[in-house]
């Protein structure tokens, strides 16, 4: 698969969750899922080796992150702000690109099939964090900066929607 | 695979599920959709042709069921009460066993590939309607009274762990 298919194939992903935004973030980030898994599912490897796309949400009061809607196995239900490639994010307000999780200290290995990581803040107007998109593949060093500025887009695209 | 099978996998996913709950309601209909996606995708035809498996959540104030948590293509947002199978089962407060969606009146088709349809209302210890679970099949005839019975015990446990 040619990098422009993928390209074209993330920009379709942006318009088809643009005509699916509802008032409901729940909604938001269950189709968002939905979307996320069959386009990984129709690239080509390392891509199609993508095994779990979803979503945590911040809990403010708790200051934690706890699941949400997603697609692939169960999962971690909490993740503590700082901890694992998720809680960093949310911590450094960046995404994190992550080509083996391994070497990553303190990875929470959910999926042990999971090699490979991208974890994308979802932010406010005004930074503050209200989730993040998590990303895992099965294969080392599955993602890159396409993968980014795209997830980037699509997690501005939620917050737009976003309601507690 | 024998019934007997079935009925052993249903009991694993309702002491996963057990086992898996916590106090945020997203995060248990998450885990719960990974859950019941695996369970379908273990069995034998008509069962493992499974296409979508997840929840519908009431919202009170609105008055329709919302897009939840799910597992397989997107799907419909809101659904009016009284329309369509989810609608109907929050209508009725009752299991909605659909041999052939094509010959429900009203049925609403978020994928046509689906044939049959259960959907099994999630009630509070007061009868108020929580939400429902819903699970498609691409085969006609796709559930019996089994998946009916372990469904519905799967709704008092998730229940019993609602949280607005």
């Amino acid at each position: 698969m040619s990098a422009s298919s993928k390209i074209d194939s993330y920009e379709l992903l942006l318009t088809q969750m643009e005509a699916l935004l509802v008032s409901n973030w729940v909604s938001n980030l269950a189709n968002a899922s939905a979307l996320l898994w069959e386009h990984f599912h129709t690239q080509q490897k390392p891509q199609s080796e993508v095994n779990w796309a979803g979503f945590y949400t911040y809990n403010s009061s708790k200051q934690i992150l706890e699941l949400g809607p997603f697609q692939g196995k169960i999962a971690c239900q909490i993740i503590e702000i700082g901890k694992g490639v998720c809680g960093t994010s949310v911590q450094k307000k960046q995404t994190q690109l992550i080509v083996d999780v391994h070497e990553f200290p303190g990875h929470i290995a959910c999926d042990a099939a999971s090699n490979s990581e991208i974890v994308v803040p979802i932010l406010s107007e005004n930074q503050e964090v209200l989730g993040v998109i998590d990303i895992d593949c099965k294969e080392i060093n599955g993602f890159d900066q396409v993968d980014q500025k795209y997830l980037e887009r699509l997690a501005s695209l939620l917050a737009s929607k976003f309601e507690n």
